[in-house]
């Protein structure tokens, strides 16, 4: 375990916590205190931390998700497995609300040639989303909703680009895992530097004095 | 406090822990018990509620971030305020991969126009996120960050517009702070919902049989 500790730059304590826990198989027992571990066990650290350190995941969800890589060999649907262990939990929402988000995203999909109904495993976040965004009267947002799902479009062809080129069927998995993780911080990142970028561009002394408030204020 | 209950839905005792933890200014006494709160609570009540539950933030960043909006009458970079409170902590990572990933982010940065060096508010999460994905192996991520990046340049046009729009100060960083919180959400949904027609496109049987799996596998 030292030496798993010294090539993956994790504490021993933290390995222990992750074997504990169910997120890390565990070694080949040698000797009653000791135990071998692969190159497997190197990258399956990895990703723990990463999902955990840098995506912000719970425990709980990256049992779930380690669960669907190591389930990755399964013939059917590998890359929502891993997806729909990552849905986070949403805040209910009223009935009359929920309907209301449920046509609007509906009519979005069909559109775009999405999938989606409210069983679907990001109809709750996406619910949320939008029935709260319209609670807090921001209906801007909103009204360009089908320019969000073009973009969204660009962005899944990108994503299924690098996903594509990785070389064994639990690679697939992971990196659609990495790619949905740490490829949503990486591009959350990249849109507040364009946004940023675009604020100046708008308001170019870095203020926002009244006069530049848009003319309906 | 039971009439602002009812008018915004949230439970008095939710209530009571907003105001304890200084999410909620006290409303107006008027007598020992009795408080008067005004439509301002009921709207922060709203969005405070949004941040935690939809947006996943902490009791802390909130703390920060209806900071930053209260501040929002200062007249400099009133949308950076309210982005630098949303910016999550990061690991550290080494020095070296530290050096090459500022020298990789600084590069993309010029190529977009974006002002970005290493004491830039999101500088932390995007080094750590690019890192870790090296880390990780999946260079095939890494090598569309340009493509990325273009997308997040149409993202922060879409952003801005829909800021823009919005009446008076405060409401103009109540919108960025709702747009990039609550946003992000929205749009990783979006994300979710066009990976899964784009996989299904790729992929169309549901399935990924080894046969279609790339030629290099």
């Amino acid at each position: 375990m030292a030496e798993l500790s010294a090539e993956s730059g994790i504490p021993v304590a933290t390995i222990k916590y992750y074997l504990r826990e169910g997120l890390l198989p565990p070694g080949e027992r040698t000797s009653p205190n000791q135990a071998r571990y692969g190159e497997g066990h190197v990258q399956r650290l990895k990703l723990v931390r990463a999902l955990i350190e840098v995506g912000g995941l719970s425990v709980a969800t990256v049992r779930e998700v380690v669960r669907a890589v190591d389930d990755g060999t399964a013939t059917h649907n590998v890359l929502g497995t891993a997806q729909r262990a990552l849905a986070a939990p949403s805040p209910e929402v009223g009935e009359e609300d929920r309907e209301w988000a449920l046509g609007v995203l509906t009519e979005l999909s069909a559109k775009h040639g999405w999938k989606f109904g409210p069983g679907h495993e990001v109809a709750p976040a996406l619910i949320a989303a939008v029935c709260t965004i319209r609670a807090l009267g921001h209906d801007a947002l909103l009204e360009r909703l089908d320019d969000y799902a073009d973009i969204a479009d660009q962005v899944a062809v990108v994503d299924l680009d690098t996903v594509n080129v990785q070389q064994s069927l639990d690679r697939i998995v992971e990196a659609a895992v990495v790619g949905t993780v740490l490829g949503d911080r990486m591009f959350e990142g990249l849109r507040r530097l364009a946004q940023a970028a675009e604020s100046r561009r708008r308001y170019p002394t870095y203020r926002m004095p009244l006069s530049l408030q848009p003319p309906s204020a």
